[in-house]
């Protein structure tokens, strides 16, 4: 190589605003692991891009640090502010769809949430998940196929939602039973599975801390649109973490963390019929909603994402 | 108007990956500052490429948010992690650059670095700030004046440096003097200073915490370019936050922080003259920097931002 032909590496020795972004990643070292020069190059090019188009002045860029800071503060063994900032903008549900495009038909994933507890009881079939008597019944059955319809038979389905007030178990864990509206059933020979539960409602995510003010700020309201969460895993396939949403939440076009998708909306149908009720085990009247969900393999899913990464 | 020439806001009340920014910039409400709508816009939308175009895994994303609450966490009255991340980043440099733009021929900015402590004792002119005895003599000289050449008198001149060591006294309180190589001069009517203290040496950044991880992982190291830190202060100019460099420091391009500009290299004269030290008060031999401030008007700066802004 000849001495024309070099790089002028020198130039980016020093800083230079008109070509910032060059000048930091022209600073990586030769041996580090490409994947994560990759992201860290991307990741720099557009922090300066945004940071030059905001033209952000100085006060602006110590109010991002203090917010980075403070949000980082919030977090403990029992409250993760990042992963609310990244669900309330978008990215969580991004990253996620991303990560399991799935072929069409199949179920899709939306957000996992903050209040997941791994680890719940398993139960029977028809098995009255709500221990505190609170709302409308609701019973929720339907069957785990894959995606040429044949049904998947012992696959878990992990259930969990809010109580009638809005709250999580955990989140009120003086008040509420311990397992309130969470609990693991499997589907039988058949694909088929059914539990009892109550109709879930609306409710705020966390909005005490950094988030809840950069939402407010930003002219936004902190609710879910009201829905059940899902975890369907079954060996072989991608396991599906989502939720169904019932379609008369007045959040459901306005979710605070973008988590709806139409193909999540069920049909909850409102049954008042004291027969079915009783046969059912259900005060009456009631909701009974029919779900069910498609898996893909892991299989189809790994090819889809080495298909759209190469 | 009519229905047809209604915006299209319904499609955007769904999460949809391929628009995923747009839908959650539509989410902003309509009486928010508009500044703060202008700055949120812009970083959903480059966080969101980011994201598209890194095709974040999953387990990258959770590292990422583990990353950045560690950061949060590590934050403390006496460190602050976020900008040192902002300033390895390169991110401090741009945000000053676009602050402080000046009229060619004016004293260029730098980054203010974590170990400035206001309130530094005042001295006369002359006066060693070196408490502790190490190092290379040095005794640093110039004048402050405005872009026409007209001395400023009664400019204040806060300067702080490492010790020998490599170390801010506030690094080392049990070790170091109190205000040891700090302290606030003012220009005499000519707009002269000067001062005696030693020649700075490389030291790096603080590098036990996430940003020295990266930086790890990045394949750089954490050493500053040899500097003496100066804040430039006149009623009616644009404070000038900077550092003159030694020309001989083996970081010179590749400071940690991306500090250097070439317009701050300054030329430092070895002297070994045993009049002239016993003259100036220092051991033999020593060295000498004649280092001139160019001041801009606030106006001036004010002008420019201005200009680029519209
Ligand atoms: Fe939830
Ligand atoms: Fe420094």
């Amino acid at each position: 190589m000849t001495a024309i032909d070099e790089p002028d590496t020198r130039d980016l020795a020093f800083f230079d605003a008109s070509r910032s972004a060059d000048v930091v990643n022209a600073r990586m070292g030769a041996d580090i692991s490409p994947r994560f020069r990759e992201i860290m190059t991307i990741l720099v090019e557009h922090l300066h891009a945004a940071v030059k188009e905001a033209r952000l002045t100085s006060e602006e860029w110590m109010a991002g640090i203090e917010f980075l800071t403070r949000t980082g503060q919030m977090c403990s063994d029992w409250r993760q502010e990042f992963i609310l900032l990244s669900d309330v903008l978008g990215v969580s549900m991004l990253v996620d769809a991303l990560n399991h495009d799935r072929p069409a038909g199949s179920t899709e994933n939306t957000v996992l949430g903050p209040f997941y507890v791994p680890g719940a009881p398993h139960f029977e079939n028809g098995t009255n998940i709500c221990l505190d008597g609170k709302g409308e019944p609701l019973i929720v059955r339907g069957r785990v196929t894959d995606n040429d319809g044949k049904p998947v038979a012992g696959a878990t389905l992990d259930v969990w939602s809010t109580n009638d007030d809005g709250f999580y178990d955990v989140q009120q864990r003086d008040l509420q039973p311990e397992n309130n509206l969470r609990g693991v059933f499997t589907t039988d020979h058949d694909g088929r599975y059914w539990f009892r539960t109550v109709k879930p409602r609306f409710y705020p995510i966390p909005d005490d801390g950094t988030v809840g003010k950069m939402l407010a700020a930003l002219g936004r309201h902190p609710n879910r649109a009201a829905h059940l969460h899902f975890i369907v895993a079954a060996p072989g396939f991608d396991t599906v973490v989502t939720h169904i949403f019932t379609p008369d939440c007045r959040y459901l076009g306005e979710d605070a963390v973008f988590g709806v998708k139409t193909s999540l909306i069920a049909d909850f149908q409102h049954v008042d019929d004291l027969a079915q009720a009783e046969a059912a085990g259900v005060a009456n009247p009631f909701w009974t909603v029919e779900w069910n969900f498609v898996l893909a393999s892991k299989d189809e899913v790994e090819r889809k994402r080495a298909e759209k990464t190469s």
